[in-house]
């Protein structure tokens, strides 16, 4: 059977062409709901933030020229003429030589422009004797001083983690407009698939794939659908994805696109809706089969049934889609410069991803050695590689001890930074 | 009113001393709910995975030597008995000279031990003519390829993501014992604080705390139990954190802790059990004020009132354990060297922690400018930090120009990384 495969970025480009990269919808949500959720709107204070001058100790307002020349052993001598407690409108003015008692954030009565800290100051019959000099503001927090009225506090397109929202409950918001969270439905094709906790017949296996990328959706920023594991019945599959689509967003299928004779993907891809199939096969390995189709203005994104290409497609294509239509950024996996363990061959005219193990050598220099011979499909190489060499199309062969990239699965890893010492990490830019 | 400070590590201490840092109880749930999950159990495979040598491409399942020889002009010739479809049994059985067509995923039929792919052969008359040679177990993934029966795929601790999620679903586990969320109860007190979303009295701010702290839980794997605002009363303090401390874990309180005439956090805090009040004061900047108790073997924390501080301290203190109870490894922040913008004056006796923006000089030299000036408690000063530089209790001053670390909030910052060279990062040891 002919295929015509396009390059990794012309796939790319054909995706973006039909779909985009940009946010859904805009929904309103609780504060305390919009954890790493995308800003849909800047945000600008209506008011100043604190809305009024206020104390940062505890101790008494004051005018600040009236305890010029105070110190220990001459103590300005102020008349006291009230308390002023936290969340109250002072009651109080301040005139020349008064002073009014204060607490750790209630607002500066008018008149005073400073606060003596409670342990720099005496109360002696019934008046009170400050033994240091404060100057203007001193211990005052002044309106605006953290957000001011008209300032653009947050950026749309900020991901709320916990200042963020700490800046937004300041500004008396309980609800937040946010990007839509992008509705992806998951299934796994194959006569061969048998859904986990069901008993395995002969010839039969787990599935995989609606699992690990149903977590992939997640992991991307989207909710995962799980529409479960459907055999390779045309009909089936069929009512099932025109069901997804008319509440996914975007639709991803895995298995049942080999060139085999009971291979159905292409054909009911074909039949959810036009334009039908957009890219019918990519020359990258592993993923060579995956087909990729555009319905009702929906992507359908068909990964090869083989765990670990379902998995790599998926972070090349699927991935930067789904983030982009919740408003995230893409990400660039974290990079890191290896040697490679041994000669590496890439697939003839294809893009190879080889899954590597990092290791150091005698000489503590990282090694990035195939983590399987051969085993692409296996779910446990996977598992236990660190990250991937990406070797390009035109490329012979990659020699051993050469100096590779290899982009990592995972940050957070044990043997880059055992020794304390610094490490270089690079991030690719957009490719 | 006296106070006996502990350092930063005795406090450390002290936490541990009366909260081991473990694991809550173990749960059973769902694998599609288990996403970044911590696993609470060693998986062992009950079997090979693939249970079954399997075909890795559609073709022809024969003897490898029968094709011994075969070439384009000089084909192998064999006799056809079968088609074996994946999910199924094979009922042929492959004896001398014989092949049967084989799709990806199907078993290997007994007598079989290699597959001829399908555009390496040929129909004739009803007889197979095989083009190529193949070797013993080419494109044949063989049972127990992926997980042998026996082995330890996956261990205790380890966090669920796709790779992992996957490899549990290919032993068709759809449940995993993970360890329980901890549930950290969240309240706000003050008289002068207003929950987001009402109309903002004279005298009044709006909560950050209780937002910002709610977030910072989910984010550390618990699940925050937000309690709201609490004005400075005793009894209605008391009735909530007691009702809290029926179902929550980890109790955390902001506000309401100062020295000034209201405060009753103290009191509160003696009031819930027993020992009381095992930590009262920290020799930190900021975050001064922090208690922490120990109620019917809970801990209870109360964090000082600024956003800025009660966060840090969050992190400091509150996050290990959260993070331990949720059987997480505890994170350190990603630290990244830079110069000082200028001489920065640590809090005497104090470990004293100063908030910076990172930029670059014009020789692209990474320079730490402190965020603020003196307004520690601002949430915009922390929101628009990058980091924070360390001061040790002893240490006179950081000079300007000297070399600090930076402990970044966020590991994605793109001045770090905007001319894609090598930056150096460290990742600190646990202290």
């Amino acid at each position: 059977m002919f295929r015509k495969l396009v390059t990794l970025s012309e796939a790319k480009r054909i995706i973006q062409q039909h779909f985009p990269p940009k946010p859904l919808e805009i929904e309103k949500i609780k504060l305390l709901d919009a954890f790493e959720r995308i800003l849909a709107q800047d945000i600008v204070s209506k008011q100043n933030i604190p809305p009024f001058s206020r104390s940062t100790v505890d101790g008494y307002a004051v005018r600040a020229k009236d305890t010029i020349g105070a110190e220990e052993n001459k103590p300005a001598r102020l008349r006291i003429v009230g308390l002023i407690s936290a969340g109250e409108k002072p009651k109080t003015m301040i005139k020349q030589s008064e002073a009014a008692e204060i607490v750790t954030g209630a607002p500066i009565p008018i008149g005073a422009n400073a606060v003596v800290m409670l342990e720099h100051a005496d109360r002696k019959n019934g008046d009170l004797e400050v033994f240091t000099m404060v100057t203007k503001s001193e211990n005052v927090m002044k309106a605006g001083t953290d957000i001011k009225k008209g300032e653009t506090a947050l950026e749309r397109g900020q991901m709320l983690k916990p200042r963020e929202i700490g800046v937004l409950a300041a500004m008396g918001l309980a609800e937040v407009k946010v990007y839509a969270t992008p509705h992806v439905a998951v299934l796994s094709s194959g006569a061969e698939i048998t859904e986990p906790g069901r008993k395995l017949q002969p010839g039969k296996i787990y599935d995989i794939n609606a699992y690990s990328l149903s977590t992939a959706v997640l992991e991307s920023g989207g909710k995962p659908i799980y529409l479960g594991v459907f055999p390779d019945s045309l009909t089936e599959m069929e009512k099932a994805l025109k069901n997804a689509l008319t509440s996914a967003n975007v639709i991803v299928t895995s298995g049942g696109v080999s060139v085999g004779p009971k291979d159905v993907m292409p054909r009911v891809l074909n039949s959810l809706g036009k334009p039908g199939i957009i890219v019918c096969g990519i020359a990258i390995k592993p993923g060579k089969p995956v087909t990729i189709a555009s319905a009702t203005g929906k992507p359908v994104f068909s990964l090869p049934g083989h765990p670990a290409s379902a998995l790599l497609v998926f972070h090349l294509l699927v991935r930067p889609l789904i983030q982009a239509m919740s408003g995230r950024k893409p990400t660039e996996p974290l990079e890191v410069e290896a040697l490679a363990g041994m000669r590496m061959f890439p697939a003839k005219g294809r893009r190879t991803f080889v899954m590597v193990k990092l290791k150091r050598d005698k000489s503590s220099r990282l090694v990035a050695e195939p983590a399987s011979a051969g085993v692409s499909g296996a779910i446990t190489t996977l598992a236990k590689a660190d990250g991937f060499v990406e070797i390009g199309e035109n490329k012979q062969f990659v020699e051993a001890k050469e100096k590779v990239r290899v982009k990592l699965f995972d940050e957070d890893m044990p043997q880059l930074h055992e020794n304390m010492f610094p490490q270089h990490f690079l991030r690719e830019k957009n490719t």
